[in-house]
């Protein structure tokens, strides 16, 4: 029985006309990245389970992909725990290894293990495959690229304002237009919970909130009640998520709130000076907005917070997130190192591009000459030249196999191949060789001698 | 308890000084391939468990990474097996999907998945990264990058002048001399087993042949002893394995011992032709032999085989290799199918690039200008400048806090940061700013309206 050609589900090959796409996007942000002065870093792809564990909460934990202990490491299984249907600890206790989550902690290991050697404020950017056990669906993978940027070991504001820099810069670059820019702050987020006086529950109030553009505000109330916040708890929530007006009066609104709430107000005054140095920098792709509802899922933030959807006119979901950190570092033995990253979904980007037609033509690299091959003897003049062309940049091969004429034609054809030599008998016999223009059918002999000039000079049709 | 910031073993962090490097690699790689008239390719990381398992012998099987199932599937696990101390079946049990663990079966399940919509012969490259459970040791590592080309879908032995002659453009594009390659035939090998009565047992014949680099003649012997050759067959062996001579000479020799073996022959012209167009070809790099005792371990070669060794000067193993197969897509139900590969042991590669100087000057992307950072007002007028002069392709970044002077200064020189640009109130006043040499340490002041004009045209120092 023959075997299933197909990949794991929630996976891709990625045929030639899909990567030259891909290699462009790619290109892009990693011209703009280098250009603002992030240096690139690798990190493997798989990491030690401790590394990764605990740090993407319960959910996250669950669709980390973990290697199978191999060998006598096996026989290590905790059968208790498949007795007692603890599927966690079991699997923990057959693997030791996992495939790295997300680019952020492998980078915060990085920062504190190399932390002697590293010039701060270190600025990196990574573009690497991410692996998640999550459920496939339109632009969600089981493996799929992240492009991150941070900057660490500097408190400066001005950061935030470089990487929403970075966000138009990109954007413009792919000429993305309507890119929807929302920014929040965790302090304000703190200032809420501690108004409403559930001081400890930052972090139940951050996960339901973030679900509101699924679930509704309804959703999020449900949720509330479920994590033990009372009914004078969530009345005082919906005026607050609910304000409305410019952003200086909001701005002014929660002031007035978080009088007595130094955590509020610090976070009202970042977005302040945020918004103040944005407004000067005539961004070209982006509409900046704030939005009090946004909390992203993810724990370790504590400044601004900012997350990017893609044009009203696709559905896709966030584009990009990310926000500040002040502890990233500090479960690896590196304390009180703030730093602040963003991330582009580049999957998604690749779709949305696709789908708007804005990728550009000809970024394909192809065959540009085709040698025909018309039996041994002649095939030796054509080898000869091959590799010759080829060291000039120019794309150019021989048909292998001295099949009929046509059918070699024809492989030209279908492969979209511009120029095609034909050297046969009569060529050699007279010194010449045939070249046909395969878009408009014309040919014309020129001398052998003066083959390699006149190919490497053909123009781009 | 803190985390260890480490890497899981045989595995790397890479470093931006180690990226220019690698991208200088792998960017000769990609465009020698493409110049050759190949088109990229990806595969997913993971295939199905099914798709690899089997095709690298016991060995390769054991060293393949397996993805540990999740959820309720792990409660499908073979407990028996377990009991039974059968630890691959407990370990199948446990997995439904493994690493790549190189890149010609995904290869191959990918031709046999898109027969219908490629064009062939086909010709790809894949540069990517693969996974073995190897023990770690200089140039071996368990997460390692392959670069591989193959074209499939002809029989044509000019393909075989191809392979050879994208070896010899790589190894001349990096400057590596001295590079060694060893050409061998899988038919010849088969010839030996039937001229010796070992008719069935090729593969046994191979796996031990293979190592006679490392083990000697004696423990070729040894070993086939072991797998049940005769001391008649054994002693048949070694007169023909020792032929000495001149190419012609030594394929003579063996035409003769061949005479009733249509195999042995039709390797041996085989050979004939292809050591025959190599010799009009002017090889820059490669030192090309015959080598009787080459055997490449892995089973689905069936014609011509290659293995290329460093230049003697250091140490470090095969660099690449490769071979003629027909039967590659036949497990995936795609039938006899003839296609060649090779491949490019990337990893090895740079470590002698490296260890010999081979990588050239200047081939980092780093930070031109800084700009220092001395407070609110004048950064404002930094910082509109630098988005501006980002467009324009000139990598620079400003300090992000106003901390003092000379420690800004200091960061330029630790990241070796050619030009600072200093704003302080007495040049805003004066409507100038200073540029700052780094390496001449010399600084002068122009008129602020001219800075974007001035900063974009410093020469690289």
């Amino acid at each position: 029985m023959s075997l299933k050609p197909t990949t794991p589900k929630g996976t891709r090959d990625f045929s030639s006309e899909v990567l030259f796409k891909r290699n462009y996007l790619k290109m892009i942000l990693q011209k703009a990245f280098e250009s603002f002065a992030f240096e690139p870093l690798e990190t493997p792809s798989f990491e030690r389970l401790s590394t990764l564990m605990g740090k993407y909460g319960d959910e996250g934990d669950r669709l980390i992909f973990k290697i199978l202990n191999s060998g006598d490491k096996l026989k290590k299984v905790d059968l208790n725990s498949l007795e007692n249907n603890d599927l966690k600890e079991f699997s923990n206790s057959l693997s030791e290894k996992a495939l790295r989550y997300d680019l952020t902690v492998p980078f915060a290991r990085y920062v504190a293990g190399n932390q002697n050697d590293l010039i701060f404020p270190f600025r990196r950017y990574q573009i690497q495959n991410v692996w998640r056990a999550d459920r496939p669906q339109h632009g969600r993978f089981q493996e799929f690229c992240q492009c991150d940027a941070d900057i660490v070991g500097d408190r400066s504001l001005w950061q935030e304002i470089e990487m929403i820099s970075l966000y138009d810069r990109v954007f413009s670059d792919i000429k993305l237009q309507g890119v929807k820019v929302k920014i929040n702050h965790r302090k304000i987020l703190e200032g809420i919970v501690r108004l409403i006086g559930n001081d400890d529950q930052l972090i139940d109030f951050t996960v339901a909130v973030d679900k509101i553009d699924k679930i509704g505000f309804t959703g999020v109330e449900n949720e509330l009640i479920s994590k033990g916040f009372t009914a004078g708890s969530i009345k005082k929530i919906k005026p607050i998520i609910n304000l409305k007006g410019s952003l200086d009066k909001m701005l002014l609104d929660l002031e007035s709130l978080f009088k007595d709430i130094p955590e509020g107000l610090k976070g009202i005054n970042e977005l302040r000076f945020i918004f103040n140095k944005i407004n000067k920098l005539e961004l070209k792709s982006l509409n900046i907005s704030f939005d009090l509802t946004l909390a992203r899922g993810l724990n370790y933030y504590t400044g601004m917070i900012i997350e990017v959807d893609g044009p009203s006119n696709v559905k896709m979901g966030s584009i990009g997130g990310g926000g500040r950190y002040d502890n990233l570092t500090s479960s690896f033995g590196m304390k009180n190192v703030s730093g602040i990253g963003i991330s582009f979904g580049f999957d998604r980007l690749y779709l949305i591009l696709d789908e708007l037609n804005l990728f550009p033509s000809k970024i394909e690299i192809k065959t540009k000459i085709l040698f025909l091959n018309l039996g041994i003897n002649v095939s030796d003049i054509a080898f000869s030249s091959l590799n010759k062309l080829r060291s000039r940049g120019v794309i150019c091969e021989i048909y292998p196999s001295d099949i009929k004429m046509s059918k070699q034609l024809n492989y030209a054809n279908k492969k979209n191949i511009s120029f095609v030599v034909i050297i046969g008998d009569e060529e050699v016999k007279n010194e010449k060789f045939t070249l046909k223009n395969m878009i408009s059918g014309k040919q014309n002999k020129y001398p052998l001698d003066d083959m390699i000039r006149i190919l490497e000079r053909l123009p781009n049709i």
